[in-house]
């Protein structure tokens, strides 16, 4: 019997992933990764040149969405019968040889691997690959350390309502905002709000082909690619030994 | 000229450090570390069988304390001037070849090469390569999505006050407090005061040898390695389609 192995692919660019990934994923026979219909998809591009020749490859396909909005209860039965079908696919593939799933980033930190992982339980040997978190590669993109000494961190999804990003932005030291997305604009609002934005910068594609690194005052576009990310760095609590 | 490059090494298994810090680690001719007097030092531990067998190493050895606390202004002297020292060196070096500086986990995420790395700003090329954070490494020992969804996930130091750990643990979906080793019993009540006591891990080592994964209100033990890290994990808000 085959274990399905979650790899967690690290923020983007190939050399960026851990070793034991690399390794797995290279001797891989069964190579399963969501994307859009139509798309290449972005896990799949970050393996280019990793498979070997004769890897069998299932893209899983997010169901089309064009005529539902996200949160209707039609749409969430579509996609919970979409990962219900695949973890059940996996399992069959399972039973024979090992399965890879590929995941941006790192698979436990707000990854879509989780939809699956949770309907796989008890059902096949599941290993997960930790990686190195989309953040990370976003914050080595500016080039400063992202928190230190004693500051706190929180992360936040630019899909949270605003009042609720304004309160949590003034109050932490380093923030980190992911899927910004259609929601740039409603998160800049809420950092100026909190008197954040001037700190604040926006990392587009962070370790890809085509990162874009910008102060987010000095960003005149609406809208940024889902998996940008917004920074503010920590200053540094307690840091007196930095001076 | 060469460069210094700072190695995020990731949470301690070798096997989790990215590609491009294994390869560099491989080729490397100086290679610098942090350790305390007389140990073997973590960093140092991780890249064991990786290093060649000519290279020159440089452990950087923190000064001897027992005689001070950690925030004595002569401490804090002693420890600048340490910093200082060792940029220094590290740049003479840069002047001949590239020089490795191990770093455990991530270099930007609370990490101490950030004293050098803000000591050696514009006097040498300077490149950090992005590592998996020790946090993500306890988060794939516990085997469970740290967050997922829309959480709010809040990373704080165990050598807060208490009653900010309190509040801060209360007002979070997803928590990660570091730096616990002596901090470890106030982080307790703080978490029992928060509520949040059942739902907290205790990490030790994470994905390295004498791994240690306990709920935290089992453990009995008043202090714990500098390393360990408690956890509460999100449950995923806005999360339907885990159902």
């Amino acid at each position: 019997m085959g274990r399905i192995i979650c790899c967690g692919l690290g923020p983007g660019d190939p050399d960026l992933m851990s070793v034991r990934a690399a390794r797995e994923i290279r001797a891989a026979q069964h190579v399963a990764y969501f994307r859009k219909k139509g798309r290449p998809g972005q896990a799949r591009r970050i393996v280019d040149g990793l498979l070997a020749p004769d890897v069998r490859e299932y893209p899983m396909e997010y169901p089309v969405t064009t005529e539902l909005t996200f949160d209707s209860p039609e749409y969430t039965r579509i996609l919970s019968s979409f990962y219900d079908d695949w973890a059940h696919r996996l399992v069959e593939i399972a039973w024979k040889a090992d399965v890879i799933v590929l995941c941006e980033g790192d698979p436990f930190f707000y990854g879509s691997f989780m939809h699956l992982h949770a309907r796989l339980q008890g059902r096949a040997v599941i290993e997960v690959i930790a990686g190195i978190p989309g953040m990370a590669g976003c914050w080595n993109a500016v080039g400063m350390p992202i928190a230190l000494g004693d500051d706190v961190m929180t992360v936040l999804m630019g899909t949270l309502a605003e009042e609720e990003l304004t309160s949590r932005a003034r109050g932490c030291d380093a923030l980190v905002i992911m899927k910004t997305g259609r929601n740039l604009q409603k998160v800049r609002r809420a950092l100026e709000n909190a008197g954040r934005l001037d700190e604040a910068w926006l990392i587009e594609r962070g370790t890809m082909p085509g990162e874009r690194v910008a102060r987010l005052k000095d960003v005149a576009r609406t809208e940024c690619p889902y998996f940008a990310i917004v920074l503010v760095h920590g200053q540094g609590r307690q840091m007196e030994l930095a001076e």
